[in-house]
């Protein structure tokens, strides 16, 4: 019998986020507009720690990624003070475009997770004058796939 | 040939919005996720159209309504002082959810439209104390049909 | 008896929106920052009613105002559903910034008005570049004051 | 000639935050509004850190803060993908409220610091149903100052 092969592990990032007065709303959940904030927020640390902040790609490639289909279930409501993980999994790329899985989970006090929303998130690459579509530069695929 | 019946005509219901500072992202357009709270403002105003306002709902009924899935596709980039039509139309009912079509146009200076965003939005009825599905009353399915 | 003057009438331009949900946070009421986005939308439509829209000083003089001190009491809540009118007045004019004064009130159903918040903004003209003061153009100037 | 005083040394919190694309406008700089919002999840940690986080001052005690009076200066600009410090300071309490120093600095790259915005908050405690003044809790009161 052998070992679950470290290759074939799911590549899946997270970044921990809290829950602020400024998330909620007058239902007392967090406003699930900003479940797609919470995802960004997680692309934007996943690219950041494969090496590319999206400054950098902007100053440096003339390149930003913008959000061309967002696709999001919400199953659970989050609260103010929660503690959310938010997850980025790449599951298709194109020559100009990524397609991410997404999820939020609640980290309860006795450490188990519940799901709060998923989602689907496609992004484009464009420059940054005329925004239209550009290839995605091949180091930064390779690092993202 | 007879003249199109108007009793046919899609009962689109649409806002009309401007685009403010607080829209914006730094990439100079609207950021994605606020197309989420301008679909919110068009579904508002057109439950009020029907007479029923969310304040009232929640202090007479109890009930509110939550949103459970949202997909949505972006197609141009809308600016700031850019004004906004947003339309809102059911495409299914069920017990106690409704499946709304809606779209983001912008008005151009010549009265042309041009379309900026278009989705699918879920809402879900449920009682505000614990958040389980509840019906939706009657003559309110009836006025939103 | 004399009329009374027209010169002497106060210029305050007023602005009517209402409160969304996403202008709402768990404490049932709206959101103590958002009080500034409501200001905004004010302070947009009163330089929009004076010809002069933001999206045209940028392109066309390479201008733009940014807020440089903030100053809000906030007096009573808004709620979901409300129907608030934010009015906006100069109250002091210097070669490249303007105070203004601003105030926000709930319309009652029986036309009173509540005020909920008001406040001393601050704008400063610069240039979109360099973000340097830059002298307000004289016929802009002329015409909000 | 003495040491200086640990007493003496001033009880600042300070919270870590990224600038994300969700906190941008169309100028390209952080939107001032969302500068409120920093200051707020500051303090939210500060009353963590002091052991009260809020949903449970909520639950258990049925009090909240609400913020009754804003001052804020905007002295230089923050972009996407800054790293924030954002700072808490008692400057001043009373019965039934708490006024409090606080300040955005940008972390730049050699480890200096450019102050980026500050601002007096007063919030007072109410309760959750009646929204009128409460008398802070003397523990709450004496861990904070």
């Amino acid at each position: 019998m052998s070992a679950p092969s470290l290759a074939a592990a799911p590549a899946v990032f997270e970044l921990g986020l809290r829950v602020y007065w400024e998330d909620t709303d007058a239902g007392g959940i967090v406003f699930y507009a900003n479940y797609l904030k919470f995802f960004e927020r997680a692309r934007t640390e996943w690219l950041r720690s494969k090496g590319h902040g999206q400054e950098a790609l902007r100053r440096d490639a003339g390149l930003m990624f913008v959000v061309a289909h967002t696709a999001v279930n919400y199953r659970a409501p989050a609260r103010l003070d929660d503690w959310l993980l938010v997850d980025v999994q790449v599951t298709a790329s194109a020559r100009a475009s990524l397609t991410l899985a997404q999820q939020a989970w609640r980290l309860e006090p006795d450490g188990q997770r519940t799901r709060l929303a998923d989602g689907s998130i496609r992004i484009g690459c464009v420059d940054v004058v005329r925004h239209r579509p550009h290839r995605i530069p091949p180091e930064l695929l390779q690092a993202l796939s």
